[in-house]
């Protein structure tokens, strides 16, 4: 069985939410246990013009969602950018791991040459599906899951690599034919 | 022709080096330019117990080679950890990229169910050639890659998503067969 565009986004995406909930569990624990304000996490900054960790989970979120979705393994649901403490971050997460869980692995498996159109802000591109995921979708997935960890571990929360690249379990996926 | 574990690995790794080679250029430039210290780019670190840019660029570098050696596409050659100032990052990442350029692109494509066993502090964890890419290579590599990108963001740096994500054609490869 030769490597397929299933294994390399499903998987790894529900992989990389377990440990990301994880990580906000160990944030929202800490913020508890000494009493600070839970803001101070959820809207730190890189700089003044990136997002807040916040925005980095949405865009994490929405970059694995998207990427089932252009490739014609669900139909799309839209998640507004409404959430303001970390249960909502977590119901955010659990609810995009849910969507990628009912994702077709067969047509992902089949969408290689599937025109994939992004548009961007001065341009549009159009991609074939297997670019389109080596060379956006996991790049910017990545992008937003290790800037979430970056603004935690420069806010002084006590994670390491370990907790990023997690337990090396193959995550239980139950996707359809 | 499905994806294959040459296509999301050497590839991928060669545009993200093109990508961080084209941001260190703008940062060495903008360091000259304003007469800032160069250190002040690459001694930068998130945490006190992360490592700098230069360290980050070379766990990329050396996460993209173990990924080929191990997967048996080349033989390894070791770099040591040496580099001080922006040319020799620069080299660095030259000759990292010419070795995944020299890579075996069936081998690795034929190291879907080899064994990877890798050692971490706590433990040896041994892997398929899939989920080693999927699970720990490529997540591991993206970390290393954002986070240079997220320092030069943190100290200032006028940088912007699309130097992270880049040009959108497919990068030359001289893969043997």
């Amino acid at each position: 069985m030769p490597l397929s565009m299933y294994d390399v986004t499903v998987p790894a995406f529900l992989r990389a939410f377990a440990n990301l909930s994880a990580i906000l569990a160990k944030a929202e624990a800490h913020a508890k246990a000494t009493g600070l304000d839970p803001n101070v996490y959820l809207q730190a900054r890189l700089a003044s013009d990136m997002l807040p960790l916040t925005g980095q989970i949405q865009r994490a979120g929405d970059t694995a969602k998207g990427c089932v979705v252009r490739l014609g393994a669900v139909e799309n649901v839209s998640f507004p950018d409404t959430e303001a403490n970390f249960a909502e971050l977590d119901a955010r997460i659990a609810k995009t791991a849910d969507l990628l869980r009912g994702a077709s692995a067969s047509r992902l498996n089949d969408a290689e040459h599937r025109k994939v159109e992004m548009k961007f802000r001065d341009r549009t591109v159009t991609f074939d599906g297997r670019d389109y995921v080596a060379f956006y979708a996991l790049p910017n997935f990545y992008f937003h899951v290790t800037t979430a960890y970056d603004l935690l571990r420069h806010k002084g929360l006590e994670i390491g690599k370990a907790d990023f690249i997690g337990a090396f379990d193959r995550p239980e996926t139950s996707a359809g034919p």
